[in-house]
């Protein structure tokens, strides 16, 4: 952040200085060369801000491959009956965010406003702004992000993908039950309304920002939120039919395509790569070198602990667990990938790994039906992820953010604030989520009727089969 | 494409300078520090070069990556027994396409030449060329991309992945009928010969980019290519066997696989982040990001209306038609996708999504049978997104090029250039693709034999099945 | 590489200056604008330094999706009975490579050492380092590295991922009937022991790479390596039940997915564009564009090469042939793809496609049975493209590291040198892999059970299985 203060200091240019007609600025070449000349300040801080928008559109398109990695991880975990309708969900979920986020979500987001709301260029994320011009050069309305010294739109998309994310974690946890369109509008909510709202305060210069909450890439602001909003849902629909029998025993269903879910996964981990060291929203060379490895580190820890504690408890290493694992591992590092080394990250990911093993065990008996796992990856360790940070954070490794940890001596404070901003988060994004469950609830319906859940919400919403080819896959 | 000039105008270098040893003209250190000399500024040079180059790389090998998508939308949207024989012809195509633009396309398309065809540098990219130099500094026979900074050969990655886009496009539209090994010839002539005439045009210097023809990524040079001679391959086909039925109704053919047609959607969407941002062939960072905004605006909006769309004409929300009205709004930005506002861009997705519903619909009307819809997305919305700079391009969002369109005041002479390009590429191509069907037609026969057919191109072209482990889909 | 000293020449700054603050060394600005100083020739190295780091992430996310493509063509080219277990090998194998090379393989690899080991840094990668420093400004235990001025955790990330790729290949030449436990462990010994020794001779400044064999990417280091450590495994292994029979006629053992086989293969073509362009490990622009066109123009020809003699062999072009042709030219193009033209790409492609197809027809002659042809195109192109370097290569190309080999008039002793670093490598590697092997069989066993091998590695490994919903896929 400091280094692009120091660019414009030196350079003074005015922000479409590159656009303007240049040639005629060639310096005039003495004895010794060309002299250093207001133009060349120019192309050097011009190459600058190409090379940082080249490096967060690139983590951006990671970013919205994730949404691959989620569609197959979903489809595959449920059963083959209701193929067509999640891979349908997935990929017009990440339509309407587009779209929500465009008209409403990026200015309650990041528009300048109160602690509380963004209240500027609210609407097609149409407000004044001079990016990428930085710090006290920039001059708009969206002056919490004016740290980045990209262009407008290369923010906006960076944040759209990002949203879109949270809204795909519910669609998980709601799946083979829930009415199609019911869903949509839901997304449109949390993507156009509830999701920004605790963005800003996170993100936006909200007051958990002020505070001193910190969220590196969002383990809290995306994760959990989508946790919470997937939790409020399942609670109100219920499990799905058979799940959980009379006499107190849990019937497992069995996922029908388990390449495709591992496709998945191994999408989300590339995916990540884009998603925690694409945060730093510049090239910063050793964050985002760092930030790569902690990421992997803690993916790799999580997938080895989360096998050897389902191998103990359920005697096999399962592999829906070894996938899973992966992903608390790396929900788990979201938060504290920047602020944590690289030992802390292989540490975090062993806790996730196993965190995740026992909350899918947990969760059933409570009869949480959770068709894919998405609370106990991504509330569960979203917030655990957090607090992570609170424990492991270190000072030296990004000055003048965190300070240091409990386990580093940083005392109990930052761990606090850590719990706060996850109390605060989960109170507000739960309670409109059941509110807004509800009211679909009450108004559109929630769930799909008996019938069309045993026959499958493929041929019931869609009035098509996912692999019409191959027969004998009755055992619905 | 000016600040190119100016970089130049700047270091005054020769271009292979970089190489040289510069160790001895280290400044020397005065008082304040070294003064500037040439060697700084050829490293400032370099430095952007370098970026893009990575830029172009980079969004070539999404380019490159769109092959899975068409390989697994079209292998998905046909029947079980085929899936080999798509597959293969998917993978070929590509191979053959890196061999002929190598061995002839290339040279026919950007070699100097008259404005209809290339003459330099024909065969296997071997002209004279100092590219990474730019303007009137380069020296060579490519001169109409001298306008992009980045060496030959990113250059001719860049092109390539673009010429096997084309060639891929037809494949769908012939499926699960057509002989393999015509199939590999066509794919041969249409990237070695035709293809690189009318991308001569456009993109070549040719009489289309003279007169003022603006297609940024090709709408026309690439998509609408790919579906005229799709077209003219269709008609000599005909369609497949109990498509249509005596009594005049439609049967319909499902895809075998639904997972697998998602994921390619979904693959195309990303790798288009490649195609359309990637075709500033260098890291303009406003343009990069807009682009990128455009583009995904257009394939948000386009799924929204062909899902509502469908759900409105057939009752249902079908999945097919969802994952097509994204394809079509992807294609159908991907010429207007530098010159038209984010809100333009929505407006164009809501067209194209409902386009491709109403086209699929017309085309199973006139018994031309397209097993994936690619007529319908690359061939109707090619011509439309065409259209649509006509229409929506404004000025000052990329200027010195397109001028106002019609809705932004510009009258109807950009509307009539650009349909005068559509009609000449789609004449000239549906002519000679008509022909070389109709040569192989003549020589090796076109279509399989009924049986082969009725038994699936599996067994009959490739001797083996896709998925010999699962008995039962004898839907045949 | 020398670039890199020059930059260093000219700035002379204490490596850790991009992280003080230069706010106050803004220059004044004269009448000519403000004159060149140390400051800014520090913006300038930082500019390059961000974008190599950018090149070597982005090449590293690459690579490491790579895993996805070993995992789809894996388990789509066997039986649907062991599909669980497959995707658990390739999904745990590198959450263990990544552990491994953190805890011992780096520090063994790229540690300062002697010629056959590196004896400093040794564990969790916590040697001295002041990357991005580089040359003589390099401080550090990774000498070996310390041409490339990229950040420590960027080399890492890097170079453990290439790791990962080495324990991968063995996979599948053991698929179908080696114990889980027994594969992780034999993983770890090759990611944390044997792959860093022989890495340390080619790579990591040991006896090879001081004899000059040149190995670009890694056709013998990764490729091979994993090739001969495969190789071990399978002769101790023995084919899998009922492929050999009494009468000594081989049974064909089809691949349940070719759907997802092709998937893989496109997404490990992808990933060669990290791969091999990638190993520049700086974005050297005239370089990584050659050599991603070097590599696409191999793996077309190999392709094109194995369809056509797979045609006139087996007398239909199978696609597994196709496909394996493919990942044959990628392995052939890996160490010589910067030290030779496009032409001779090309003529590599078609040798390495012709030798994959007669390959798997020799090695099942010898009843070595190898599930997905790993030996064929890792081995044995990785050996064939070693040697490819000695016949191809060009002093012109990539002056000051080859010269000329055998073909460009350079005799044979580059070719020799090649021939002596793969039998080298090839000795030591097959060696200890056997006593690993054995070593594995004395204690924890290799195979699976007879009844567990027929009836399934998922249900007998994991419990579970891959495709429940299908019932019927009983030709076990």
């Amino acid at each position: 952040m400091r280094r692009w203060f120091i660019i414009w200091a030196v350079v003074l240019a005015p922000m479409l200085g590159w656009a303007q007609d240049l040639a005629a600025a060639v310096p005039a070449a003495g004895a010794g060369g060309p002299v250093f000349t207001q133009e060349l300040a120019d192309l050097l801080r011009d190459n600058r801000i190409a090379l940082d928008t080249v490096w967060v559109l690139f983590t951006a398109f990671l970013v919205f491959f994730m949404n691959l990695g989620f569609a197959m991880v979903e489809s595959g975990l449920c059963r083959a009956k209701n193929t067509v309708n999640i891979l349908a969900k997935n990929f017009i979920v990440f339509a309407i965010s587009s779209i929500a986020f465009w008209v409403m979500g990026w200015g309650l987001m990041f528009g300048d406003g109160n602690g509380f709301l963004g209240l500027s260029g609210l609407f097609f994320a149409a407000g004044a702004d001079n990016s990428p011009a930085v710090g006290t050069a920039y001059q708009g309305v969206y002056g919490a992000l004016n740290w980045t010294g990209v262009p407008f739109w290369a923010k906006f998309l960076f944040q759209l993908v990002f949203a879109g994310t949270a809204a795909t974690i519910v669609s998980g946890a709601v799946a083979e039950r829930i009415k199609f369109v019911s869903f949509i509008v839901f997304s449109f909510l949390l993507v156009g309304v509830m999701y920004p709202v605790t963005g800003h305060w996170v993100w936006g210069g909200g007051w958990l920002q002020q505070l001193g909450l910190w969220d590196f890439a969002g383990s809290t602001t995306v994760h959990s939120v989508g946790g919470w909003a997937a939790l409020a849902g399942v609670l109100l629909l219920g499990p799905r039919l058979g799940k959980y029998r009379a006499d107190g025993t849990v019937r497992p269903i069995y996922g029908h395509n388990m390449s495709m879910t591992a496709l998945g996964v191994l999408v989300l981990w590339f995916g990540w790569f884009g998603f925690n060291p694409g945060s730093t929203m510049a090239a910063n060379f050793n964050d985002i070198a760092r930030i790569a490895v902690t990421t992997n580190t803690a993916a790799a820890a999580a997938t080895l602990s989360a096998t050897v504690v389902a191998w103990r408890l359920l005697g096999k290493p399962d592999l829906s667990m070894i996938l899973n694992g992966c992903l608390a591992g790396l929900v788990a590092i979201t938060a504290p990938c920047a602020y944590v080394s690289v030992g802390a990250a292989a540490v975090i990911g062993l806790v996730a790994g196993t965190l995740v093993v026992l909350a899918v065990l947990f969760f059933d008996k409570l009869r949480i039906d959770d068709p894919v796992g998405a609370l106990s990856v991504h509330l569960v360790n979203g917030v655990f992820g957090t607090l992570a940070v609170g424990l492991f954070a270190q000072d030296a490794i990004m000055p003048a953010t965190t300070g240091n940890g409990l386990f580093y001596g940083g005392g109990l404070e930052l761990l606090a604030r850590q719990a706060l901003g996850v109390a605060a988060v989960g109170a507000f994004t739960f309670t409109l989520a059941l509110a807004a469950w509800a009211l679909i609830r009450a108004t559109l319906g929630l769930r799909v009727s008996r019938d069309e859940e045993l026959g499958g919400l493929d041929m019931g919403e869609h009035g098509m089969e996912a692999y019409p080819d191959f027969q004998g896959f009755l055992t619905k």
